[in-house]
């Protein structure tokens, strides 16, 4: 594996432990940090590295300029018995998140079907770790946020609109959970970093200059937008999605959201919003599984285009990887680890 | 304009009257006909014109054949304060849809946050009209339904999946909702069968040949499958639609939603799911005029890259069409109304 040399494996638990130190040190409480820390190490634990323990020390980054208080305190009001407004108060993202997440389910219990709209936050991490916890408690769910602004509106040559993340995820009492978790942009920012540093040509419909042309020069995309999935309908979900997890949650919208990494001293009072559905009200545990096994096997007999690459559902590698590193230990960039080893090292702020 | 001398004009009232009465004769109750034909004029109203009264001769024909009960008492049952499912009981799929809303709308007073699930149902008629029937009575809305499989799994060569309506509705109380309203699909099946008989190639990334493999012989991809939008994410999202408004709700998912045009006689048995939000719990009328009209201004302001297309939102189209045929009349084929008109003064059936 390339690079695999500048990784090492650790248990789930010291990761966890480690992490939850680091953020301690950083100036949160210890319940807090747990919190915060659970969801960062489900996403190293699922494989998705960029937004997993690699993201502490850019946090703390941002405590230290002032730019995320470490210990706020998270407001939640109740507004009806299914919906509460989750008020960030500027902590760190994970945090934010995670009391939503609860928020929504709490709804849910009351009411079946609950949802939490969160303002003044951050950075969340990636999806799937909120819809893994609601799923293992018989929770479907509808997760997502907005983002620093990346893509021009359709048609336009300005970025005004986040990448913004958009989430579903289904409970399975008989196995792994079906959990969508994707970005709005054909691909990321960062794989188009990596042509631009090679010199090479990138593929086309991934982004266009800054005059709003598409183009496959690399460089020139990274003064330019990132094109969205389905052109005008990728467009008009990441306007949807900013709609619901920016503007009715109270919090900053489009270009309203600063920058972290251009103003990290600033708060960037993102939104969220979380729905959560009690599966359980809609038919047994039993009835649940034998659907949700029928459905999968219905897709996994699918021929395969490439009889080497069968045909799988969303978030099926990511929960497989889970599985794996939960058994064997978790496989994290050397370098990465090591800062936060560092950090969780450090004498305590403040 | 094309085609424009087999178009004919008529007002809303008119047309309304007559699809209530080409559905009454059709064999539905006048309340449940009155339901079910709003869903339809307003989706004429919005241009939607393959969703419209354009469907009602199909819808009974199917009705005539036994494939759908016209007189179908639609059963909601309350599973939770939020939460209703929905036994369509095969009714006609627009009364399904429209007792659906309602169940979710009921929820959404309730609790804040309301959803249906609805299973034995049929063709639904497009989102947009249910989206903006909840707007206008200050709800938000998440809505989306299952379909006839025309969609091959990501990597697969089998229809398996179908090409899923999703959409997202925001409540504005200084003018129009911002509605999304989509298929999954990069292009509709129609489309693709006008450049079969033209005998035209089709452009790139529409849909693979029975082999599953990338074509743009547009006749090849008839005989395969819609490609999703976005790759795997379109596909993903397709998935997790079915999961939602199949699974959950106990309709038929995937393989097991009968084709209608296939085995007309045949119960589709089709599901959906709406989600209300009432936007009135998280804020006032007048923050949410103020934030939607400042999110239109930054969206409308943006440079557009052809100074001759400015920058829309999702839906702004159809809502434009919805203002200007409300005033001067609705724009439907010529054939279309005719064959409405013949069933409306049809002897009753039954």
């Amino acid at each position: 594996m390339p690079g695999a040399e500048n990784e090492v494996t650790i248990p789930e638990d010291r990761l966890l432990d480690l992490a939850v130190r680091a953020l301690e040190r950083g100036g949160m409480r210890a319940q807090d940090a747990t919190a915060a820390a659970r969801v960062l190490v489900l996403a190293d634990l699922f494989g998705l590295r960029t937004h997993g323990i690699s993201r502490i020390p850019q946090y703390l980054d941002r405590v230290r300029v002032g730019g995320i208080d470490a210990r706020a305190e998270v407001q939640v009001a109740r507004v009806a018995p299914g919906l509460a407004m989750v008020d960030g108060r500027n902590g760190i993202g994970p945090l934010v998140g995670m009391r939503g997440l609860e928020a929504a389910l709490e709804g849910a219990r009351a009411a079946g079907i609950g949802a939490a709209f969160a303002r003044g936050s951050n950075h969340f991490g990636p999806i799937m770790p909120y819809a893994l916890l609601a799923a293992e408690q018989g929770f479907a769910t509808i997760i997502a946020s907005n983002a620093t602004t990346t893509i021009a509106p359709w048609g336009g040559k300005d970025t005004r609109l986040g990448n913004n993340p958009f989430g579903i995820g289904v409970p399975n009492p008989g196995g792994d959970p079906v959990i969508l978790d994707m970005a709005l942009s054909v691909a990321a920012r960062a794989k188009i970093r990596e042509f631009a540093a090679r010199g090479e040509p990138m593929p086309e419909g991934w982004a266009t200059d800054a005059e709003g042309r598409p183009t496959t020069d690399a460089a020139a995309a990274l003064k330019g937008f990132l094109l969205p999935v389905g052109g005008h309908k990728g467009y008009g979900l990441a306007i949807m999605v900013d709609l619901l997890a920016g503007l009715l949650s109270g919090a900053a919208y489009l270009t309203h959201v600063r920058a972290w990494d251009k103003d990290p001293g600033v708060a960037q009072d993102l939104g969220h919003v979380f729905i959560a559905i009690d599966a359980s009200r809609l038919g047994s545990a039993e009835w649940l599984r034998e659907r949700m096994a029928d459905f999968a096997a219905i897709i996994h007999d699918t021929p395969p285009a490439d009889p080497a690459r069968p045909v799988m559902l969303p978030g099926e590698r990511e929960m497989a990887a889970l599985g794996r590193q939960r058994r064997e230990g978790v496989r994290v960039a050397a370098k990465d680890l090591r800062k936060v080893e560092e950090l969780a090292e450090a004498s305590p702020s403040g």
